[in-house]
């Protein structure tokens, strides 16, 4: 194999080839990237695989650690620390991936060793991504059977201990032996601050932190200001954190990895030209804020200079009339006008009696739940030839009709097709989607957003390019450690800025 | 364009190119026919659009002729002598187009004109066939308006002339200026004696005939001892007969060729191999032969050889089980057995690890009113790699639900499938469909034949190999001229034998 499949050092050697194909394999499909590791996050990652392999399920010091969590035991630090993932039952994989990024970046910074709940079928979606070890948590973990009670309200929650006092990050005495971080949307104020500096120093201490999240994190890991300076070192541009986060490590298991090499080499791999079309239809799924739309005017919108276009985008962005139609008209509208796609001669008269001798095909891989667009997108490209006697075929791999919660072969359909949209040249994506988020990443693909596909367009632009292939962190803290107060987050450091489709988001930029 | 354009001089010159793209470009998309029209055959057509150009509408023998339809007009001979194809008005395109071709064979044989009646949008589907002239008739054709009500009891109707002895063939006084033909598949015993050489001597001297026919009902024509000289003469080999009519008659319009070859370069052209599944999606339509069980019983089953094999299976096709999980049994059966497609591997080990450098590409074309069988199809070889390494794409065009009768863009699609099918380079069709018959006598290609799909197998092999590319003559007559009694009309001579799919049918085969 000519090309480097460690990803400039990247990726560990000393894997199994064949118990994960897609390991290796990916840089047969992909362009290789442009943006290099640093150095640095070379041998953070292979200290951080290191300590994994160490302290990892099964060894003398994991039980050791374990032993902790039984009552009554005093702490003793062994050198060996955790974070245990836990996702929402409710989670799409978007989400996951992106929350499971986070806690890795998180573990990495903080010298802990990240494990996994094994729900949601990780282990049949994704390959170990460290050597001679494993991140399953074991299920014999003594409080597993407490994760599903664990929210905001519960006990052991790092923002209710802060609220209820019941322990005081100023002084050691009261250190438990687990703390359970709340960081998903609807968290509390006091969970934000997790996100202070001075909260780290007394969490850093705990030897178990058991992190429910199903967001992208990272943004506000930057505004910590112990975390920033080997923040900016492992990262030097700061746009292509989760680039090489989500390359090292989501590595597709053989299973899903069969799915996107034969579709890949059975449908896309003999077009000159691959675009990648991901259409969240939110039709069959509550709008991500939808449900929150009270809060976002509440507590974001005061603390950012507000017009009227943005307030107004808030609540549209609830707004369902007529999603399908407006979705499509977007689609493409957008498309023609990036030039993406060619527009089509509805009257031929000549065009279809000069078609060029060899003409440039391209091919076109939508993802959807709904079968809807691709149809018609596929249907307008048979029925009229284009003005430029491009080919246009057509392709969506699947048709899934609604998000499904613990079906094995959905998620390795959604994986697949993450995967998939990851190896085209362009994509066209749904604002809000994390499913687009984490394509544009591992694709290192600044996509091109559909504005608001849930309005008719009327001086609206269809789409806009993305600054950066980052994802957006949904919903940040908007908190200010020193002044203790709310603010407004993005404003503080130039790579640290709003998301294009989420104007209270965080999203990293290459600068501002 | 160094292919032969004209097809070995089926096709006349003269056409403008550009008005119907379809008639000359054929040969970039097929593999040249191994089957040469004959001499005669070509001179014929030639004569025939001779004739078609002296007497076309519009010409002043068309209109002398026409005098003859008005009441009280004595019956002139200018030498121009018509036959008006009329179609059922439920006809399915692979119904029409069979018995458009029969009809035209007719007109050819006994030096008549070929009118089509407007209706059914041929004009958007098919290019005008004869030179310098059209086809069509024209709108203000005197007795147009009786054309819906002409039906075996009509007056006009031969048969039943025949029964009222309102005519008698033996004489010329009772000369009717037109008379209708009733050739469908309910026609009355005496319309059949059409097929009676004594019959043919009345019947020519009819200068209109209003022929109204939904069945291929050449092979009887070879069994009409007048005829069948010319008939062996034009079509030394008798199992190419619709092959060369229907290349000869049938050039898609330029928007059905639009879809054709858009179709066909987008998705097809790159495999290297092409293999075509027709799916006659019988659940959204009557089993053509339910409502006829009691007929076939009767009629045909008594001169037959019916041992009890082919008695169940007359009753059985009209049994519809689970018809839609049995035939993707056949299919798959079919197209494993046969080699067309290669196994999957469902539970890969070693498979996936090895696959040949440069997989062998095979594309296969499903047409179906329904789109289950493609999506698993497709889903089979997208799931599991192949026990070959080869690499299996699945296509549908379309897929309408169900037969639409007056719409016009459903029979646009529907000619364009029946095309590209017909670029295969092997076919599986469905049993008893027309519209695999027209595909298969286009392409040249003696597809395998499902065996009946709406029951499970038992010791029922899934599939046979058709004998020739002809298409069935579903209803024909069994009656003997001669012997004035019914008689098995499929065990007169060597080449007109019975259909594979249907017993009673009748076929014609290079011999028997
Ligand atoms: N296979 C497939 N599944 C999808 C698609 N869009 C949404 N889904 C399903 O719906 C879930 C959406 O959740 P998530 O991935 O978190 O993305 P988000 O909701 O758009 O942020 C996915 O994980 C899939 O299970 C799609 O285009 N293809
Ligand atoms: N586009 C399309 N139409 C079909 C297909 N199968 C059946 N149809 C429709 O149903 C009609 C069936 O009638 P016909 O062509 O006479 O075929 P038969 O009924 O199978 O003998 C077609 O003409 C189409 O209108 C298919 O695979 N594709």
């Amino acid at each position: 194999m000519p090309k480097d499949k460690f990803l400039g050092g990247l990726l560990p050697s000393g894997f199994s080839e064949l118990s994960c194909l897609s390991r290796y394999q990916s840089v047969i499909y992909r362009k290789p990237s442009p943006h290099k590791p640093s150095s640095y996050l070379i041998s953070k990652l292979r200290s951080y695989e290191a300590l994994h392999k160490r302290c990892g399920p099964y060894t003398e010091p994991y039980n050791r650690t374990l032993n902790q969590l039984k009552p009554g035991r005093v702490i003793a630090n062994n050198g060996c620390k955790y974070v245990v993932h836990l996702w929402m039952s409710h989670s799409g994989l978007g989400n996951r991936l992106l929350s499971l990024a986070s806690s890795f970046l998180y573990a990495v910074l903080t010298k802990r060793v990240l494990l996994i709940d094994q729900g949601h079928n990780m282990n049949s979606l994704l390959c170990e991504p460290f050597p001679e070890t494993t991140w399953v948590l074991p299920s014999d973990f003594p409080i597993k059977n407490q994760f599903n009670s664990f929210d905001k309200k519960s006990p052991n929650c790092y923002g209710n201990m802060l609220t209820n006092k019941t322990i005081n990050t100023s002084m050691d005495k009261s250190l438990p032996s687990f703390m359970y971080l709340n960081l998903i949307y609807d968290y509390d104020e006091y969970d934000k601050h997790f996100f202070c500096d001075k909260d780290q120093g007394f969490v850093k201490k705990v030897p178990w932190l058991i992190l429910r999240s199903d967001q992208y994190f990272i943004p506000s890991l930057f505004l910590i200001p112990s975390f920033e300076k080997q923040l900016t070192k492992l990262f030097p541009k700061t746009g292509a954190v989760f680039h090489h986060l989500g390359r090292y490590l989501f590595h597709p298991t053989n299973r899903v990895w069969g799915l996107v090499t034969r579709y890949y080499q059975a449908y896309l791999a003999k077009s000159d030209e691959r675009i990648g079309i991901q259409i969240r239809d939110f039709g069959s799924t509550n709008l991500p804020f939808q449900s929150m739309k009270d809060h976002i005017i509440r507590y974001y919108l005061p603390h950012l200079a507000v017009n009227d276009t943005i307030f107004n985008r808030v609540k549209d962005s609830s707004d369902l009339t007529n999603p399908l139609t407006y979705m499509m008209d977007r689609i493409l509208d957008c498309s023609l006008k990036e030039n993406l796609l060619p527009k089509v001669v509805s009257n031929p008269q000549d065009s279809v009696f000069n078609p060029p001798k060899n003409p440039k095909t391209k091919a076109v891989l939508i993802t959807s739940l709904n079968s809807w667009y691709y149809e018609e997108i596929r249907n307008t490209y048979w029925q009229n030839p284009t003005s430029t006697g491009e080919l246009i075929s057509v392709y969506q791999p699947s048709h899934e009709e609604f998000q499904q919660i613990g079906n094995p072969t959905h998620d390795i359909k959604a994986l697949a097709e993450i995967y998939l949209l990851s190896l085209m040249d362009v994509l066209v994506t749904s604002p809000w989607s994390t499913f687009g988020y984490v394509a544009q990443g591992l694709g290192a693909l600044k996509p091109w957003v559909l504005n608001n596909p849930h309005k008719e367009m009327n001086l609206d632009l269809p789409c806009h390019r993305a600054r950066s292939m980052e994802p957006c962190f949904h919903f940040p803290p908007f908190y200010d450690c020193e002044a203790k107060t709310e603010s407004d987050t993005g404003a503080r450091i130039p790579y640290v800025g709003h998301c294009e489709d989420t104007s209270w988001g965080l999203k990293l930029f290459d600068d501002h």
